[in-house]
């Protein structure tokens, strides 16, 4: 009967709920951001002590503009609703590529907003690629000294992963802090996020038995 | 309407089908053996091009002796069996340690048997930390030179994983291999493989769609 101290979020689906309420896929991006303020006002008052958000990859950034355009403008609106929470904030992802929005570039450095609290990651232009580009060949197995040298190292392993829009797969989120996790999957898109999508994970999430692999 | 080039199997849930069967957990192991043969003849007859066995980790190495054991007995089997069908062996993991069985050495390279046919890929005592422990500071992102650097190389991206015993994880599966892949569940212990798993799942997939990320 555990809670998960890290919660990793894939908000997916913004694109077809678009689509399906009439909208161009570029419009449902910000639609995202009231669900992801809720999420984290929840997980706050759960006593989540992690949680990290997929906000755009290098893989998105192949994307027509529009889109491109739309949803880095809404990551940059995210990361400041979630400024003026009591939080704990990190951007990560490659900032040396012209994909990464310039007024995010204070926030690559962590800090701490209103009286601290919950620790968020906010994946901005993340690829694996990158985050494992900075891997040294130590000639160890020694798993610590792995994940300090991602460049993610300020990340702690993920216990539950939870993504919506029905997909059951990663997308390239974080390969090495999630190679324990647990995932649940959501048939909603993310814009149709409810309170009760976390409640069931939290739910089925008490019922599994934690390994690590063992 | 697509079918995976390559097809990780998490063949989960061997112990907990033992003590369901009245067993001592470690009796499990060795029903695993057929489905494993019998699933390698459905894949061949599919035309699948690539099959990667999960077998044993260097984490499930730290229970206790008569599991480790009879995993270990179970997987040097499982090799010996897929020896004898057409295609093309490699096994996987840590071969400088003492848990890694002597007797599949010969199996870390990679070898054509019979006609050649399905690459098959079988992991043993694999651990993620190993996998990643050869990958050097290139200072590029290029993805061909980070897999290229992988001691699990010669394994290529995984389209479909499936899972069995009911578990929603990879527990250190191919982190790398495994960023784009779909994932498919199956309740069912291992032992209790049936075809229709399989068949199950490749109806399932080629609904998805498949974006690699974009």
């Amino acid at each position: 009967m555990s809670m998960p101290a890290h919660i990793g979020i894939i908000p997916d689906g913004n694109r077809r709920w678009a689509l399906k309420n009439g909208m161009a896929k570029e419009n449902g991006y910000n639609f995202g951001l009231k669900p992801g303020i809720e999420l984290f006002k929840l997980c706050e008052k759960l006593g989540i002590k992690e949680l990290t958000y997929y906000g755009f990859t290098t893989d998105n950034t192949k994307r027509p503009a529009p889109q491109t355009k739309a949803f880095t403008r809404a990551c940059i609106e995210a990361v400041k609703i979630l400024s003026k929470e009591n939080a704990s904030l990190l951007v990560v992802g490659n900032s040396d590529s012209p994909m990464f929005p310039k007024s995010l570039l204070p926030y690559t450095v962590r800090k701490k907003f209103g009286t601290g609290g919950i620790k968020i990651n906010f994946l901005v232009n993340y690829g694996w690629e990158w985050d494992l580009s900075s891997v040294k060949n130590l000639g160890t197995t020694n798993r610590t000294s792995i994940m300090c040298n991602l460049n993610s190292s300020d990340i702690t392993r993920i216990d539950l992963i939870i993504r919506w829009g029905g997909r059951r797969r990663l997308s390239g989120f974080l390969p090495v802090q999630s190679v324990y996790s647990d995932f649940y999957m959501i048939e909603d898109y993310w814009p149709d996020f409810k309170p009760e999508h976390l409640m069931q994970a939290l739910k089925w999430y008490r019922h599994q038995d934690i390994t690590l692999g063992g």
